[in-house]
């Protein structure tokens, strides 16, 4: 598959903004630094992970972005409710995949936990799709926080399409969800895929809304942080802290798609699974008080809250 | 499903055996008490959990007894190389299935994790199976000790069966394995699954190889607590014991069947996931120094190793 301006331009803006986050977050935690792994992938392609261990604020963060392309694996064709490219089984297809994910553990329990993914993906038959979305997993639901966090993403989206918000927010939901705890992972936020020219926005405004969307992480972040980075907390906010992270374990190890096809088709496994948080606990049973912050976090654990008007 | 006798003697056993394994941990901690929880299956059967938590050698111990039935789900007769069962798709089949499941994390980095199940299954057309195996991880693997709990389970093997070992050995090698990773979960053990009158052994010696395996985990594991428990270690062996059990987490939730299937079929959560460590570590590509302990171990953590006359 040749790579045309389209591709350079998206790739160029990933990698720019994987520098910009970087440069944000390192002055953020004014100690830590980001340790950074150039890697290949063998059929086409590579990559660029981006790490960063024990700092003050950031306990693990990794910022990873990766363009690769080949003869697009099996896997794709199985989702039958993409007829689009079920096609693509007796064709031998060429596919380009590029992106940028994240996700933060912060060390402080009360700066929630944060993860963000933009992709582009096209195949060698022209068909082509945009996907991501920004999701917060705060330790501690802070219920003004949470409003504020989807009301700069609705605040995105109306700007691009009216049906975006309610349309990522559902699917966030739906996505973000560990049946056998019936909790979310967290508060949600946007989540999208296979947006293409049937969106309702052209390509060129697409492109647009997708880059803007990873360019709201900075401003995003960095404000949660300096909200919560100088409360007070004890020991038990942490010994919680521990405990959410293994659901987080739990969802991207059982349910998360990008990690098990990342897994299964060879992926870089380090780069995959930087998203698992640098400690986590497993308590047997473990249900807080009725009426403590931990209690009332679960309750808000929930799909379909409304926090726009919470 | 008429119980039988014979679901009557194996339940009685396996209720049994848990009564003599939590006697023996608790003698041997010293200190920690199991807790129970007695829990129901809406469509037919239960279980009784027993857990311990923060022992002075268990960090975290929990042996579960289950004896459930009702109509066979699904996933049963997906399994295609199990042409025997594949007719219940048409008919409307009954299942019964008992079992004991164990999974034990230590404080010490030197004594190992021990996981134990053994179960029985049979279906309302007559078909029925045993299932089962013990394997060890260590944190550091001890050469010598490896050797001996291969023996230990040979010398069991060989009194019934001269091909259970080395068939029931790869077995174990091929199932606890992390493709992901290259590496096996630990030093194995046996594993064998669907054990029935093909065989080798009538039902009447397969009942009592079955039994003689539940018996076996109390004077293998005390003993790996003796030679072990007294031990020096330092910080630097935490570390490494949570990366373990990092590994131990991510082949429970990726790739562990019987984790998977409990999920998916609506079991006990907390009952499923009682096999999950206390506390794990991810370290962002974490590589051990050459020729340091923790790389010895690595080496060590491959398939088809002669552990008998290694």
């Amino acid at each position: 598959m040749e790579l045309t301006n389209l591709h350079h331009q998206i790739e160029n803006f990933l990698f720019d903004l994987q520098v910009k986050i970087i440069h944000a977050l390192e002055s953020e935690d004014n100690q830590g630094k980001f340790n950074y792994d150039l890697w290949e992938r063998k059929e086409g392609g590579g990559g660029k992970s981006a790490i960063l261990e024990n700092g003050l604020i950031l306990e693990k963060a990794g910022v990873n972005v990766s363009a690769v392309w080949g003869i697009a694996p099996e896997f794709l064709f199985k989702e039958k409710e993409h007829s689009e490219i079920t096609d693509g089984i007796k064709e031998k297809l060429n596919f380009y995949a590029t992106g940028l994910s994240l996700v933060i553990h912060p060390k402080h329990p009360l700066i929630p936990i944060i993860h963000m993914n933009i992709r582009y993906f096209e195949l060698s038959n022209g068909v082509w799709w945009f996907g991501g979305g920004i999701d917060l997993t705060p330790h501690y639901v802070d219920a003004e926080q949470a409003r504020w966090f989807h009301r700069e993403l609705k605040k995105h989206c109306d700007t691009y399409h009216p049906e975006f918000y309610p349309k990522f927010k559902k699917w966030a939901d739906d996505y973000f969800f560990l049946p056998h705890r019936n909790e979310t992972r967290g508060i949600g936020g946007i989540f999208f895929d296979r947006l293409n020219e049937n969106s309702g926005l052209d390509k060129e405004k697409l492109v647009q809304f997708w880059k803007d969307l990873g360019m709201l992480f900075i401003p995003i972040y960095t404000t949660l942080i300096q909200w919560n980075k100088n409360k007070n907390f004890q020991d038990s906010h942490i010994d919680w802290q521990l405990v959410r992270r293994s659901r987080y374990v739990e969802f991207n190890l059982l349910y998360d798609k990008g990690t098990k096809f990342g897994l299964e088709t060879g992926g870089r496994t380090e780069s995959i699974l930087m998203s698992l948080p640098p400690l986590a606990a497993w308590k047997y049973n473990y249900i807080p008080e009725k009426h403590s912050e931990e209690f009332k976090t679960l309750e808000l654990l929930k799909k379909g809250i409304n926090w726009i008007d919470f």
